[in-house]
Formats: structure tokens, C-alpha cells, sequence
């Protein structure tokens, strides 16, 4: 086969009346799969079930995990979150079963009533804005969006966003009130920031006092190599500096146990914990602390998680690797009509196409039954300036069902890209 | 003994030294009580432990209910707090620990956003205020304080607010947004609306469009006698007039279940299901679903829930009977130095003692070591403008420790009139 953007009109509509055969076929098929979240499972659930085995849920302090109280989480909860984050137990508060909801608490808090450092509310600024790492995550995006916060768009690279940009953007402009950051195996491309991008998170200029790093650390356990990948902890790093009022680290347990029903926890700066809390608690008594204690009995530490995270890989990397090999089987011979990352951890693979070509591709995967994230999800406002990023999310499905998911989405791929050189042909 | 009133300051003098003995002889004690707030006991939270004996997480529909998905919240735990409220199930919102949280994110997006009926945001309106029934529940005065929103009390009787005054109020001023209520065993009074009242509150005029009635069905079970004590449906009984849209109606199994890991529930009109979701979706994948569903399949439906509110009632009612039987022993022979209410269900006893002895008399009890909820606290703005009512809360503490701390409340009581009188003597 010869490369796409080589051939005669001739030759490319040869190739699509083949690909057209071939995708007919799969759509004879009646797929129903599902690459369009990062969602494990069943068989990454059930190695938590022993979690539910807990008959006493005495806390430590002797304290009821069972009655009302301890806003900022059960002390044993804290120690967890502290140590897979690298921080100190008292700058941990353990929320309920969703990170997602905490950061939009937050920005909610930002937006409403400032922060301990804010000269004013973001909504009282003229122009809040956000710094946004693209591609990135739809939920964070579509949290700034809610609130009318304007997101800018930062280039992405292996070794995390443009600090030149952000340093420059967030040195002149004090309406520039945060950013969103995937620090290790970054949702989609599976990046993580070098040490030297972090220590300039650390300690950059901000011209607004009240500027908010939300470093989610969603994968920070997640790995799908024998690496053991570890970045400086941002919130200490940032202390050097005399600038750690400015992070709000995430993590969960969603990927870790279970989706749905996991522990989130959030880590930051003494004064931050302090302001927090006194907000959080008109909101609320206390989070779920029956399922702190069971998450803690069940993870024990750190260690005990990276072990568990070791059972969550034996069965994801092979799902991560088949759809590469497709990718590299069927979509390598073409030329240079797509590129995909090669993450070490996390849960998504970002394959590029041709541009002009993700949405078509999305939508001929959709019409044959495999459903991906809709093309543009990974940027502001859905929408990607190339249309070219597509995440490949291959955890929910089994693994026939990837291979057959990474054969299907490759002949989408070929397909749109010869009706677009044909229609450029014109 | 003669009514206080009536004794000369001699008189008041030799019982001052009577109870100032009595007071000693109980702080020697070394007390640890508290009768604060709504908590309930150990030997309550033991009887849903079978609750937690579940090995099969898969929902009625055949969705797992570990994995993220179904924010509105489970089917069956739809249809179970459908019934528990007398609703329809589409009209019902299932979500986490925490219904004070739900209450939180209805307040923040009327004041952000506005709701589906709004003119504006509730943050673009000169004033925005609330009504408050009071004496009422702490927490919820505490969430319209935070976002600035100005507090009007409403007087309370047996028979619910003052709705002439209500209706009058809401008639005029379209910047009153919102009204407070705990319909059922209302917190702290122990009042149930009477079905006048309900419907009133389902057909009133309101200038504002947007009003929203905040109607806090906590105790909506909680029976403490025989009776089984049964309201018409705002929801329902709004429907009739056209008014719906106005209505939130809230419940928990906090005091059913467990204090910290229960599971809330919103009911509201279709039109507002709409809207809140549209708004949730941005915030949070999905509620803890596990939760959900061990809740359903332990309680079933309302008839389960009641038979499980009974053994409840069985452990309670002797510590409301011990308050109230050493109230009328101790305060009734002083004569007309304070009355308290008399509660069919719910959680709280008020006590009203004479003007201006309120805060002496919680003062007097902590100092003895029984921590009360601090006097005022039932008010916005923590300012009862009487210093007269104390909140009673006898479901944390023992039976034994009930009957001791009731006794030493009422010491406190009588010395804290007598200190007054002697005082008005000068």
C-alpha cells in the first residue's frame, strides 16, 4: 500500500470503495461499544469487593465513622491521601465521591466569594479567566465555562503546557485567576510534567495574589509500565517559594476502587485549609466517613495502593496495547495522515488525525456503534482550531472488544482521511 | 414551693442559695453531656448495620451500580423516596450524604444563575431575601447568611408560619426568594404545618417569579407516638394551582439510617428536574450509587422505612419523656418561668424560658458540663431578639444520662430566673 497523500485520485477512490466494503462489514456487525469515557471495568471493580468485608467502623480517635462530624475526613483518611500525594496529613481534606465536585466547589467559592488572598470575587473581575492546557479534560472545562469564565488555550507538549506562554500570561495579566493542570499521565495524551515544568509552576510570577493551580491528580498511581513514574510534589515545591496558597491538588479513588462510589480528597496550604473548611462547612456536617474507613482499612497506605494499582494494570495494558498495535499496524503504512501518545499511565490514548478529520472519523464510529468522545471534547468550548484530537478511552470494553473497537476506528480514520485528499483533489 | 414571681427578695435570696448548691453539686460531677444537636445515638445507627450485608451491586435496570452514571440517582431509590415523600418518582433527585449540601447548591444557583423562572440571578438583585419561621433550623439560616441574603423572621405557631404575614410579604416584594421550612416536626418547635397551611403555601401570589420554597421534609417519619402523622404533598398539592415550579422538597435517611453516610433526596416539578440537572450535570458524574442501592434493598419502600422507624421511636420516646416529665416536675411548681413544646416526632424539644435568661441558662449548663445548642442559635443571625429559647435535643445521650442532664438543666434554669428577678428587684 502506498501512503495516502501520495496517490492519484484514482488510487484513493480504489482505496475508499475499499475501506467503504470493509466498513460496511463492521456495520453489519451491530457493535455496541463504548471508547468514550475513562471508565473502568467490571473486572477493575470487583478487585475492591473485599472493601465491603468492614464490620466496625471505630475510627482511630475512637470517634463514630458512622455519625455526623469531622468535616475534613477521618485522621487514618487523611494520612492515606497524604501519603500517595506527597504531602502533609494536616493539608489533606477528604471529601465525598467525587474530586470533580470539590474543584467545583472551588471555582464556585472563587466565583462567589474569592479567596483568603482575593482582592476581590472573580465575579467582580471584568474578565476572569483560566489558562487551559489543551487538549485536556471536557468536565474541567465545561466547570470554568459554567461560570462564564473565559478559558484560554495553552499548547501542550511531552513535557507538560508552554510555561513560557503561562509564565508570560500570568505575569501581565491579573485577571488570569487559574489554571487547569493533568500533571502525570495528563487526560487525553497521557503526558507528564517534567520536574523542571513543575518548579516553574512553583514559583512563576502571578500577577493576580488570589492565582489557583488545580493540579488534578487523577492518575497519580496510575501506571502501565514497570515505572514507577514520580514528579515533585507540587504543593511543597511551592512552598519553597512562599507560594503555596496557590495549589489545589486532587485525587480520588474512582479509579482505583470504584467509579462511582470511590473517596476524593483535596490537598493545600494551610491557610487555603483553613478558608476551606469554614466555607465548606455551611455546606455540609461531613462527607461519607463509613466509606473513608473502608477505603483506609482496604488501601492501608501508599504501598498497599501501588499494589493494588498493580492489578489494575495486568489487566488495562494489554487493552492499551492492542489498540497502539492496531494503530501502528493499520495507520503506520498510510503515511502521515495520523499520530497517536504512547502513555506510560493514565487512561486515554490521543490520536490525531489528519485535520479536518476528527469529527467525520467520530461520527463514522458512531454510525457503526462504537462511540467515542465527540471530536473537540478535549478543548474549551468543544472546540479543537484543527479538528484533528480524538481520545481513545480502551478501559470499559474487554479486550476482544477493544482489538475489534481499534480495527473498526482505524478504517474510520482511512476512510475520512481519503474523502477529505479527495475532496481536496477537487 | 411558691411561683418565683410571687417571692420577696428574701425569698429569692435563700432559693438562690438552695440552687447555687444544687449547681455545685453537679459540676463536681465532672459532667460530659450534650444535648446540642440532632445526632442520633449508637444504639440507633446499630439498627441499620444489616444494611451493609450486601454482595451484588447490579441495579434494576442492569446498570452496575458501582460504576459512574445516573445522576438523577438510581431507579429504585427513586421510587423508594418517591414513596417516602408522596411524590412521583421522575420528580425525585437522588443524591449523596448530605441534603443541607443539596439545599447549599439550590441557594448557590439561584444566586449565580438564577433558576429556569428567573428575571436574573438572585446576585443581581438589589436585596434578595428569605423568609425564616422561626425558631428554625440553624444550618439552613446559615446558608442564605453566607451568600449575603437578607433574613425576615416569621413567627411560628402550632399550626405553622404566620401565613397572613407570608402571603402579604410575598405578595409585595419581588426580592423575596425563598422560605425556609421544616413542615413536619418542625426543627426545634416539633410543630406540624397544619394542612391549611400547606395549602396556602401551594396557592399564595408571590411577585416574584422565582420564588422557592425550601421545604425540609427531615422528619417527615420520624414519629414519636402513635400516630402516623401525614401532611397533604406541597409538590402535589402545588400542582393543583399552577405553582409547582416553586417547590423543592427535601428528605435524608440520616436520622433513618446513618447521620454520615445516608443517602438525601431533592422532589421537585418536571420543569425543575430539568433545570437542576442541566446545572448538577456540571459538578458531579453521579452520586454514590452503592449507597443507594444497599439503602433500597434494606428499607424497600415507605411501609419498610416506617416499621424501621419504629424500633427508632421505641429507643427515643423514653428521652423525650425524661425531659419532659423533669420539666414539669421542676419548672412547673415556679410557676410561669418557662413552657416548652410537646413534639408528636422529630428531634428537638424547644424550651422558652423568661425573656432575657436564655443565654445565662446555656452558659450555667456548659460551665456544668452539658453543652447545649448555643442560645440564639435557632435564629438568623444567631440573635433571638427575647434571649428566651433554648433547643433541646435528648437522641445522642444515653437514657441515664437524659434524665441526669434534664434535672441539671432545669437547676440552671430556675437560678438563672431567679438571678434575673433579684436583678429586676435592684
Amino acid at each position: 500500500m502506498s501512503e495516502y497523500r501520495n496517490m492519484t485520485k484514482e488510487q484513493l477512490l480504489a482505496e475508499k470503495a475499499n475501506l467503504e466494503k470493509s466498513y460496511a462489514d463492521f456495520k453489519a456487525m451491530g457493535l455496541k461499544l463504548n471508547m468514550a469515557r475513562g471508565k473502568p471495568g467490571p473486572h477493575q471493580m470487583d478487585l475492591a469487593m473485599d472493601l465491603l468485608k468492614m464490620e466496625d467502623y471505630t475510627a482511630s480517635d475512637g470517634t463514630d465513622a458512622r455519625n455526623y462530624g469531622n468535616l475534613e475526613g477521618l485522621e487514618e483518611a487523611r494520612a492515606l491521601f497524604a501519603d500517595v500525594m506527597g504531602v502533609q496529613p494536616q493539608n489533606v481534606f477528604v471529601g465525598g465521591n467525587s474530586s470533580l465536585q470539590l474543584m467545583y466547589f472551588l471555582v464556585s467559592i472563587g466565583y462567589t466569594f474569592g479567596f483568603q488572598d482575593s482582592p476581590c470575587p472573580w465575579s467582580q473581575v471584568e474578565k476572569p479567566k483560566f489558562l487551559c492546557p489543551v487538549p485536556g479534560y471536557d468536565r474541567h472545562f465545561r466547570i470554568t465555562q459554567e461560570f462564564g469564565i473565559e478559558m484560554i488555550n495553552i499548547p501542550m507538549s511531552p513535557e507538560g503546557p508552554d510555561m513560557d506562554m503561562i509564565e508570560k500570561l500570568v505575569a501581565e495579566d491579573a485577571s488570569i485567576k487559574g489554571i487547569w493542570c493533568v500533571p502525570q499521565y495528563s487526560n487525553p495524551d497521557g503526558y507528564t510534567y517534567s520536574d523542571e515544568t513543575v518548579r516553574r509552576f512553583a514559583s512563576m510570577k502571578t500577577a493576580a495574589p488570589d492565582f489557583k493551580i488545580f493540579w488534578d491528580e487523577a492518575y497519580i498511581v496510575h501506571h502501565l509500565t514497570d515505572e514507577i513514574i514520580e514528579t515533585p510534589v507540587l504543593l511543597e515545591e511551592s512552598r519553597k517559594y512562599g507560594n503555596e496558597d496557590r495549589v489545589f491538588m486532587f485525587t480520588s479513588t474512582s479509579k482505583i476502587t470504584f467509579p462511582g462510589a470511590g473517596v476524593s480528597a483535596l490537598a493545600c496550604s494551610d491557610n487555603s485549609m483553613k478558608y476551606v473548611c469554614k466555607r465548606f462547612e455551611v455546606m455540609i456536617i461531613s462527607y461519607d466517613k463509613m466509606n473513608q474507613l473502608r477505603h483506609v482499612r482496604f488501601l492501608k497506605n501508599k504501598q498497599g495502593v501501588l499494589a493494588h494499582m498493580q492489578k489494575h494494570r495486568r489487566r488495562l495494558a494489554p487493552c492499551f496495547d492492542a489498540v497502539k498495535t492496531t494503530f501502528a499496524q493499520e495507520l503506520t503504512p498510510c503515511g502521515d495522515i495520523a499520530h497517536w501518545t504512547n502513555p506510560k499511565g493514565g487512561y486515554f490514548i490521543s490520536l490525531y488525525v489528519m485535520p479536518g478529520c476528527a469529527k467525520r472519523v467520530a461520527q463514522l464510529c458512531k454510525d457503526a456503534g462504537l462511540v467515542l468522545t465527540g471530536a473537540g471534547a478535549a478543548f474549551p468550548y468543544g472546540r479543537d482550531p484543527e479538528d484533528s484530537h480524538l481520545r481513545i478511552a480502551p478501559t470499559y470494553p474487554s479486550l476482544d472488544e477493544v482489538e475489534k473497537a481499534s480495527v473498526l476506528l482505524t478504517v474510520c480514520v482511512r476512510l475520512a482521511v481519503v474523502e477529505k485528499l479527495l475532496e481536496q483533489a477537487e
